[in-house]
């Protein structure tokens, strides 16, 4: 087993990132990990592996886990699997961007709003090859690393959406994942990827909506105490700009209500305040409690931030969207970096056609 | 006593009408009351008056109650009191400027920001005589009107800010006052009265910052639970735009912190997170159930928006209001008018240098 596998490169050791790796690694594959840590490094070593535990169970070999990005993304290496918050996509593509190989396929877990066209155009500018990145709209699974080594697995994806950079290359890239992710289905392209993505919605505006029961430390659910009319009405109107953004890239997107109703066979109703109170599988979520997480420093700057870019350079107006934002940054500014902005993206140097060029044929 | 006393309208019969007809009854005055609401006139005019409980205690008369502005606004009437929520001066400013008289003062209780401006530029528009409005930045008592005719008074200011338009009249009012509101000191001019109001900033923002707890009609406190740090540090950025608009007409006001500090001598610390904390006489405080609340459609578009038209005269940039008051008509729209906006005041037909020159000098 291990050696005789398929030879993977995961970038990423958090919860993702080790669930990612022991999955391949229990499908007998040759699985190679970087992460910043050297603490969780060496236990990986130590251990020789990840213990897996619920939905996937076993003791997944690892064959090297290292701090130097050139100890895992080697020569032999046949794919990669970035599993990071996409606010580190910048300076781990810059990291990458020496190892990866001609047509090498790299996918980009979850890749947020405009993730993976981040990614590849700071490696390209890095000099890396002409590899393929793989905008993933979401993680396959619900996971938490208990412990260096050790992670749980509970629920999967039915499917997850996936699509190359070109996009002309998505069925090759399903094709060629389907013994390692059944789930993948190929999108249209990497912009369709970007709109699909409402964790800029469902996350940040609950939370900033609720920043003093997160400063409190109070007992609370996000999606039932959290979101009540006026709140969840406000997110109605910010997913409407998503979909009029949607439409000026030619997209015709399902809203979050539906989205939500093919999810989830017991969300009924038609707002978004219907299916989050009949979503019943989000009444044991506990709410924030400390305002330094990803739902808040990843989908505000990663995900609203740059469908807003998305929306000034299509000329379509998200007078919501950009409200929320200006007051998010005004509260909470200090857990936020600028993020994928209109300027950071290079979308004042282009047209919104060039951009679409860009994406959807690389 | 009663007939023989002053002669006073009182228009409005809320909680606050009631208390300053109520008093001025107990002194001995004589007084009329203007209300809309046929039940409470009649139940008041069935009583005879007023009775009054607490810290002001007996049986004040009342002459007449009604709900006809002439039967209110006599020619015998020497002085007036308005007390109503701002939101309604421009129609009750339409119904009292034919019974107004040449000099009558008239007073403005409490008149949020630039509400005597307002009031007497909307009587003056319907012809009414050169009289003299009073703004007043606070009310004199806490008090509760428990049925028509029952009133609580609990706890009365210090002193109540108050000045005419024009400004030279306002040491005349406060010497014809002294009889009735012994309380009342001389402001500059009816623009320092609107600039020290910060009910603008202390009520809507831990308000529509605490949206699902009104909406959930949960047990919360809005100074202490409500105000977190970070909240807490917006309204200092906010009050800190408050400054300097003052500062562009050429006062240089206290701060919030130091209002709190002079208002309550067990408040102390450095920012408002401080203030709010250590302001003991807050800890009873309800949060509030109902969004249909005068804390918010009262100091939201008569309060904040006409900042914010101060400031725009100006050339004051007030981005922390502007947001806050953005993403407030998109959360609670439905619950607020447009306010006395920048148009509605007539700032688009005049200089700063104009506005100034009629507000101190009439």
């Amino acid at each position: 087993m291990g050696k005789n596998g398929t030879k993977w490169a995961v970038v990423g050791g958090g919860h993702a990132g080790q669930a990612i790796a022991g999955l391949l690694g229990l499908q007998g594959h040759d699985v190679k990990l970087y992460d910043v840590y050297p603490e969780l490094v060496s236990a990986i070593n130590a251990k020789g592996g990840i213990q897996m535990q619920d939905d996937l169970n076993g003791f997944a070999p690892v064959t090297l886990a290292s701090t130097e990005m050139k100890d895992v993304l080697t020569p032999d290496r046949e794919f990669v699997a970035v599993v990071i918050p996409t606010a580190f996509y910048d300076s781990v593509a810059e990291k990458c961007a020496p190892y990866i190989k001609k047509d090498q396929i790299v996918l980009l877990f979850p890749e947020s709003t405009l993730g993976a066209y981040a990614f590849w155009k700071r490696a390209k500018g890095c000099g890396a090859e002409d590899f393929i990145p793989v905008a993933c709209n979401q993680l396959i699974y619900c996971c938490r690393a208990w412990a260096p080594g050790l992670v749980n697995v509970n629920g999967h994806k039915e499917y997850v959406g996936i699509a190359a950079i070109p996009a002309h290359k998505t069925e090759y890239v399903v094709e060629k994942m389907r013994p390692f992710f059944p789930q993948m289905r190929g999108l249209k392209n990497a912009l369709e990827s970007s709109l699909t993505n409402f964790q800029a919605i469902v996350h940040p505006i609950p939370l900033v909506m609720n920043l003093s029961r997160v400063e409190n430390k109070e007992e609370w659910n996000p999606y039932f105490d959290g979101v009540t009319k006026s709140i969840a009405a406000f997110m109605d109107k910010v997913d409407a700009e998503r979909l009029a953004i949607g439409r000026a890239y030619g997209f015709e997107l399902d809203g979050m209500v539906t989205m939500y109703r093919d999810m989830y066979a017991f969300c009924s109703g038609e707002t978004i305040y219907d299916v989050l109170q009949t979503c019943s599988c989000y009444r044991k979520i506990q709410g924030w409690k400390e305002l330094d997480t990803r739902y808040l420093y990843e989908d505000l700057p990663y995900s609203l931030v740059p469908m807003i870019a998305l929306a000034k350079l299509a000329g379509v107006e998200t007078p919501h969207m950009e409200a929320f934002r200006t007051i998010s940054y005004m509260l909470v500014g200090e857990y936020l970096d600028e993020g994928r902005t209109f300027e950071a993206l290079g979308f004042d140097r282009m047209t919104k056609e060039q951009f679409v060029r860009e994406i959807v044929n690389g």
